[in-house]
């Protein structure tokens, strides 16, 4: 899979050994779809590197340059997903911040995955991950490069017909998928992890709370996901996903998860693959 | 400062940016002191690197290579540190494990850092950092790339008098330095923190439980750390480090700290500065 680079604003396919991005996962990513020219959330990708960027003391890139890098890599692609990346940049030894830091950006377009078309219609089949998140509030909430929790996460099944695992903390509050947020409707009502202690807080997710603010933002027992009437995953690069199985549970898509399927949508997104 | 480096065994200093080490904090590091040709406890980092590896699942590197590695950058150094970085390598996006990895490897020398005699003979003074731990026990002990912690830690003072922060998880236990392990003599027993829910278990602190296998290895509190008749850092970088101040208490460097600091002087390590 060919994948379009600017880094630092030049075509590249390589970044300084030394940078800190690898030497300490010492940075953020945004990961966002695009359709033609068009990034329907991408103000809110901004506003959380801003963010975030403020909370690890880097300095944020310009969002008009990166957004004209974006629109270099992701040239005459139907369909792309656009993945920054900003790090603290090269450093000498050592955890303390550089003095001057120099922060690095990649931005790289890939095609989307391939997501099929059951997958939206019925929803994914889902298992629960035996790791447990550590809880780090001064890291929760951003998509910082420290991802090792979801690679092991991820680890843990090869079974393809399995979408995703649901992700819980070691007090066995469920807090994400691991590449995505989660949903749940339980008695009528909207429910979603908090993200305070560990988790990402999904631009999706935003875009979900924001579209309905009637949702309940707390904590959400692995009990009380699995009695659920509906469940869903949010993410910016596949959209809203139904989940029709876990735990050996079955779940059917409900009337919420259709109408924030439509809102997607309607936000611009067409979630078929480009030809 | 200049830094000789070989990646994959070839003169480079550039990575590919898809790579998972930065992607995702996907790998391990060791930093390596050596004296010369002379690493005194390379095979203590082996050791450590292939088992971190197999916790991993990323095939280790060969020993060998990297001791060629090793030798062809610190050339010519008469003192010198050499960080070996492991990562899964480039991948496709998404945290699923590559179906065929093809591990990336840098070997890169540095001078070592500067460290006044002063501090070995009087010792150094630290702080208690505000940032908790978080426990992962997937993570603990090893020396893998997802240092944010680190780096916050690090982060919280500025003030070049202090030379290290005491890093403790959310329940008050003391876990170690930022960038060393930590030991305290209470009531003439040598403690050192557990570390299987999280933290770095040092190859230094592995040279000194060898040396002095009277060591207890548990719970050590903040509190009882305050109240030790000695404490000291331990850093396969940096030696056996006496801390002389802590919270506004004073110790002084007792019998076994300078044990250590000549065991590690036996070693073959000289902790005087390259001219």
């Amino acid at each position: 899979m060919a994948v379009r680079m600017r880094i630092d604003g030049a075509a590249a396919d390589q970044v300084p050994a030394l940078d800190r991005g690898l030497a300490y996962g010492d940075g953020l990513f945004e990961s966002i779809r695009f359709v033609g020219a068009v990034a329907p959330l991408w103000l809110r990708h901004m506003r959380r590197l801003s963010e975030s960027c403020e909370r690890l003391r880097i300095p944020a890139p310009d969002a008009a340059q990166l957004w004209r890098e974006a629109l270099e890599v992701t040239l005459g692609m139907p369909q792309a997903v656009v993945r920054i990346t900003v790090t603290r940049g090269v450093g000498a030894r050592g955890y303390a911040l550089p003095a001057s830091p120099r922060p690095m950006r990649v931005v790289a377009a890939s095609a989307p995955p391939q997501v099929a078309d059951s997958a939206y219609a019925q929803g994914v089949r889902m298992r629960v991950c035996d790791i447990r998140l550590a809880e780090q509030p001064l890291l929760a909430g951003m998509k910082h490069l420290n991802r090792l929790e979801q690679v092991l996460a991820r680890a843990e099944w090869s079974d393809p017909a399995i979408a995703e695992g649901v992700l819980c903390d070691s007090h066995g509050r469920v807090i994400s998928a691991t590449m995505a947020n989660l949903f749940a409707v339980v008695d009528g009502v909207l429910l979603t992890p908090a993200l305070d202690r560990c988790g990402v807080a999904g631009v999706a997710r935003a875009e979900v709370l924001a579209t309905y603010p009637q949702t309940q933002v707390g904590e959400l027992m692995l009990d009380t996901l699995l009695g659920a009437n509906e469940i869903f995953l949010s993410s910016s690069v596949r959209g809203i996903l139904p989940v029709h199985s876990l735990c050996e549970r079955s779940y059917a898509p409900g009337a919420l998860t259709r109408q924030l399927q439509l809102h997607w949508h309607n936000l611009g997104f067409s979630m078929e693959q480009a030809e």
